[in-house]
């Protein structure tokens, strides 16, 4: 979920103050238009790890934009009429009339994920809490309300950096309040339900956008940029007044600094460290197979990767340490027709392995979010959904002991291109590349797009996303049969 | 929830003869249509209590359509197949393919109905669990499925004496299972539960049908009628493929029979009585109001009614119990400006009371389903939608410690005849009467139906409906005050 947001973005001054005049004026005229139409009112809720700049960016905001039509309401302790009522009164209380915009800093989500942190409530309440809360924004939206939610992120590396330097800085450590040191204490409780909400709640409707903290540039511009986009197409839309479509929920990183940029490609393992890793790796998934504990789970190997990027002989490694009686391979291509009579996860279902059992999709539901989302072969809308679709179906295997690993094998575009000439040689290899293969290569930023949104919105404790750098295929294979035989292993530990 | 399947409604043999034949024949050619279109797959989910008739009316409506194109799946005991996956997987597996009609009897709300009834899980993970079946349903909707979701209702008192002479007849004591007795001793708790289920997994994409299953011929001619009127709105839509909106999805009674017809509107009170009475209650609620447990709790009534019903007066009689200070009387007409640039419930939300308070509702947040469902203020999709959104609105409330009573004042179309030319001729009475209300008097049967539907979609333990039998102004008056004092001494006696 936070993948994206640990790598380092960052954008240099000059950057920033060349691209913030613009960003400025188009702001401005966007929310004058607003004020105009006054079809619908804007929401913005602030979440995210402490020290990651929510409170600078929501005042640079508002210094951006007509303070007249902008209001921050900020919710800590509950005033004696707040206390008074039920607890949603004091969002309601505040709401943005239509033509306006209302930035919720303290929020909903923010009271249960406090809650759930320090033990007061349990999960089963904070999915009650979830719950609410999008019956909440489902309701907000079917009246004509466009929500943003950012969640502003720092690893616990960057947190901690921040916070030391602020506390070594006479003129700064004013600002570290005893509530930051608890968050750095309690972070990785803080992340992982943080998670948890974010994984249930993010919907079309109101997606969650995760925004790293760590450079006030590149925080203050990406937040920026994603309300002006959101605000300038709700603007346009010629729909009445219900449910804007966050047209371009999902955006591109604006130092052109993505997850699969952030790889060391150059990674490799000689032909002997390889034999030797790879029978290691073998063996131990072939014992962990057959250990006991294993009847207790199943499990489910996703591979999805770049073309040519070795998915098969990748498979083939894994498979190799195996009994055949125990796994299935399942390739994903066009649907059939009855496939096609089924809603889109059907055929999948179908699929799943029972306890005891393995299945490897070579290609796999993600194929919506992926060349379906990139090639146009269903609607924006039907991939924006899909994310949470995903998330609920795998939230369901999981919860039912299975495994799930997910694969993306990444190779860089030369290595593509070698590979896709040697196949052309290659005779026995030749039906392995097609029109299609040269025409996708053509996308390969869209694809890239795609890739990261994917990992963003759907690689959560409960079914982690694995990026595998495929240049050198011998590196590749052995992390693949790695992971899987270390998640194995972590599911047993956690029986 | 349940109160329009609790008064008997029947239909005589005769009667359903006559009528069976066109259902049939619609209905199978509505399945053929269904068909020949294959854009959408029908889904049925079918609940409710033991002996309601559940397994007979399946039984009719597979004889009636054609059998190659609707399949019946139960639900017992999971297979062997099944216990290995996760627990959607036997329902994934039986979903029907577009075209086709699939019956789901015992599905996922049976299973947490008895998960919960049993006591195997607690609240809040029933909750969990309805939040998940309402992804799935989402989910569905989104991908086309057409989905109807039944409740079959007998009453306590019905379903006792269903099973006594089934009891007594050596014909059928075999089909009275250990089950149906043990349900007739849970009833309570099963109908609690299942109240709790229908009000939050009702949307208006998938709502939820409660049929009377009492008398057979009512029964299995409703459910008939209701699938038809479905299916037929759903095949003659011009939209895509998704969210079929359900286009009657709240149908009049067959038998012409509804709540506001059950009433006993000759009920009345002799002066003397009348003053003693109202004197006692005003008494009675002048102390609970005074009493200091009432510091926990906030008193909210709700007032809706036929015109010249006599809520106005009702009302008075409440404030002249009380202190000025501690009341107050909000009055709902045309919403100002201000409120019309927020979503509709802000403007009720703005006059919640404080604890220690107490807010009358003169007309509330029922206009939505009531007068703007049938002036056409509003779309079928907002007022759809709006039963829900209510019922999480109350819940809100209750769960806070609000009382919320919610009076309907019910007179006869003879006794509003002869108030409005009452008025007519009382010179400071006459600016009550308006061309308006000669205008709604000949909707008289729409408004009808919206009460029914209003009071079956949005009464429930936490917020009940008082129908009050207002031909008598004594009578409602004394029965408004007595319901208020009931309520507030019943949330006292729980505290």
């Amino acid at each position: 979920m936070f993948e994206s947001a640990e790598i380092g973005h960052a954008i240099d001054k000059d950057a920033y103050d060349a691209a913030v005049p613009a960003l400025r004026e188009a702001l401005l005229e966007a929310q004058f238009e607003l004020k105009q139409q006054s079809r619908f009112p804007v929401i913005v809720l602030i979440n995210g790890v402490e020290g990651a700049g929510k409170g600078e960016t929501v005042k640079l905001l508002n210094e951006w934009m007509d303070p007249r039509l902008i209001q921050v309401n900020t919710f800590d302790q509950q005033t004696d009429e707040e206390l008074a009522r039920p607890p949603a009164w004091r969002y309601w209380r505040q709401l943005p009339p239509k033509g306006q915009i209302g930035v919720f800093f303290g929020n909903w989500y923010s009271q249960m994920l406090q809650g759930r942190v320090h033990g007061r409530i349990k999960t089963a309440v904070l999915d009650q809490a979830i719950d609410e809360a999008q019956r909440l924004e489902q309701m907000l939206c079917d009246e004509g309300a466009l929500i943003f939610k950012f969640w502003f992120h720092l690893s616990k590396k960057q947190m901690k950096a921040r916070l030391n330097t602020l506390k070594d800085d006479p003129l700064h450590s004013w600002r570290i309040s005893p509530l930051d040191w608890l968050q750095s204490k309690t972070y990785d409780k803080f992340v992982r339900f943080g998670e948890r909400i974010l994984r249930r709640s993010s919907r079309d409707y109101a997606p969650w956008y995760v925004v790293e903290g760590a450079d006030q540039y590149y925080r203050s511009l990406t937040m920026g940029r994603i309300l002006l986009e959101g605000l300038q197409a709700a603007l346009q839309s010629q729909e009445p007044t219900q449910r804007h479509p966050h047209a371009a929920p999902l955006i591109a990183s604006l130092d052109n600094f993505g997850l699969l940029a952030s790889l060391d490609m150059s990674q490799r393992l000689e032909k002997n460290d390889y034999e030797e890793q790879l029978a290691a790796e073998q063996a131990r998934l072939s014992g962990l197979m057959r250990d006991k504990r294993f009847r207790k789970h199943a499990l489910v190997a996703v591979f999805e990767g770049n073309d040519a990027a070795g998915k098969g002989g990748a498979i083939r490694r894994v498979a190799a340490a195996l009994d055949p009686r125990q796994y299935r391979i399942v390739p994903i291509a066009a649907p059939t027709q009855e496939e096609l009579a089924q809603p889109y996860l059907w055929r999948f279902w179908r699929h799943i392995p029972g306890r005891g059992k393995f299945t490897v999709f070579d290609r796999s539901w993600y194929g919506r979010v992926l060349v379906e989302r990139v090639e146009g072969f269903c609607s924006p809308a039907d991939w924006l959904r899909a994310y949470g679709e995903i998330n609920d179906f795998e939230e369901q295997l999981t919860r039912a002991g299975v495994v799930l690993v997910k694969f993306w094998l990444s190779i860089d575009q030369a290595t593509q291109l070698q590979r896709f000439e040697e196949r052309e040689q290659i005779p026995f290899k030749r039906f392995k590349i097609t029109e299609d293969d040269w025409r996708n290569r053509d996308k390969w930023p869209q694809y890239s797009d795609a890739v990261g949104d994917m990992v963003d919105r759907t690689s959560s404790e409960i079914a982690t996303w694995t990026l595998v750098e495929a240049n050198d295929k011998r590196f590749a294979r052995v992390k693949v049969l790695r992971t899987i035989n270390d998640a194995l292993a972590a599911a047993y530990a956690r029986d």
